[in-house]
């Protein structure tokens, strides 16, 4: 079968969520660390269970009522418009090193994202980074009004790109991303961010177990779901060597 | 509207989970606290993730696949006997100390559980606390193959106790759980089981945040999922006074 496409997850595959972490801890000294992760994870959990209640909202929405959840967990003041200047750093998230590179070596395929994020938030985000001169198409899951894992957010691809779900291949750093879009029946290759070793290191290194280190442990290894990836690489510039050969 | 039933969660409202802990630290000494918090948050992640995916797999499973998740983010030996052993220690759960007084000061009402827990698992855990004589319906979303927060779980309090869904009261410590019964239509009773102040100070307190701390950051607090509950209780005996009150 032809590969048709290759189409990205964009927050934690090309864009770095973890770039948020000098806005949390320039706002609330002493506290980024925890704030960052919490943030996060908060932030996944709710686009899961707002999809699973009917009850969607945009991932702006989600990211700003996750942020206002975590900063209630320590007590911080949540005034709006510091939770909407953090909300913006969404916008200007920095790309991992290697992603721009990685995207020049993979043109002449047909290049896009699929994404949790708002129309509006990958606007910016591709305009600020320069990737919208290099992808032929950024799809958010808005159209449909739920988020991944939610096979209806995956075939948003199809009816963009025009292709059969074993012509793309998916790109994510995301194990339940990554498990969802196997499921839906991409291709798929995982980026593994944090090696298994790596992780384990830390994990029983004797040091204590901090919010970095949970968040790491909880969001960055392959999930036992049972959809692994058809490939895994530890950069985004495998995976023009990997199409083709492991991804076929 | 009159009140007609009273539904409880089983896992963290009736039942203590965190009540495992002790095999987790007889199983993996030195890692009992992080295998507890990474097999709960796993958990209850991937009823979420595979209620989305449409891949319903019963509770057993996912109890069973998070903890292996669990035990391979530190490179811990997985041996079946191993894990059926620690997932059997879901049968046993320690009731909350106050959950049979508060019952009977209940009796009376139409009393039940609605659980993600299977079946099987829900029969044990109700047969070795004796709530089984306590309780006229022990219902499992293993009826609908989805789980909670999806409307379809709670729906089956209908099917089973005749009942609609203002006439229900129904009683959950868990966030998510809230959101979604809220949702639904039903009155809600969240149970704080960590209060707000006693959280902050634990995350200021100037120790680190370990993975216990992080477990009752992210899965003990109300929700910002604009669906808040009509009575918070610090104790399940409050709710004999919440009744007719402030839930009527």
């Amino acid at each position: 079968m032809t590969i048709k496409a290759l189409v990205f997850d964009a927050y934690g595959t090309l864009y770095d969520v973890q770039s948020v972490a000098a806005a949390t801890e320039a706002a609330f000294p002493g506290h980024g660390e925890y704030i960052t992760q919490v943030w996060r994870l908060k932030q996944l959990e709710y686009t899961w269970l707002r999809s699973l209640m009917g009850r969607y909202e945009d991932f702006r929405v989600v990211t700003r009522d996750s942020l206002r959840y975590a900063l209630d967990t320590v007590g911080l003041p949540a005034e709006a418009t510091v939770i909407d200047g953090m909300v913006e750093a969404y916008n200007t998230l920095s790309l991992y090193p290697e992603a721009e590179q990685a995207l020049r070596q993979l043109e002449g395929n047909q290049l896009a994202i699929l994404s949790n994020g708002s129309p509006g938030m990958l606007a910016a985000l591709t305009r600020n980074s320069g990737l919208d001169k290099v992808l032929q198409a950024v799809i958010s899951v808005d159209a449909k009004k739920v988020y991944k894992p939610d096979p209806r957010a995956y075939s948003l691809v199809g009816d963009r790109l025009g292709v059969q779900p074993e012509e793309v291949v998916f790109v994510s750093s995301n194990g339940f991303d990554v498990a969802g879009a196997r499921c839906f029946g991409f291709k798929v290759a995982r980026i593994e961010r944090v090696a298994p070793a790596a992780l384990r290191g830390e994990l029983i290194g004797g040091a204590a177990v901090g919010p970095a280190a949970m968040f790491r442990a909880l969001r960055t290894q392959d999930e036992a779901l049972g959809f692994a990836a058809d490939a895994v690489a530890g950069s985004l510039l495998d995976l023009s060597g990997l199409i083709g050969s492991a991804i076929r």
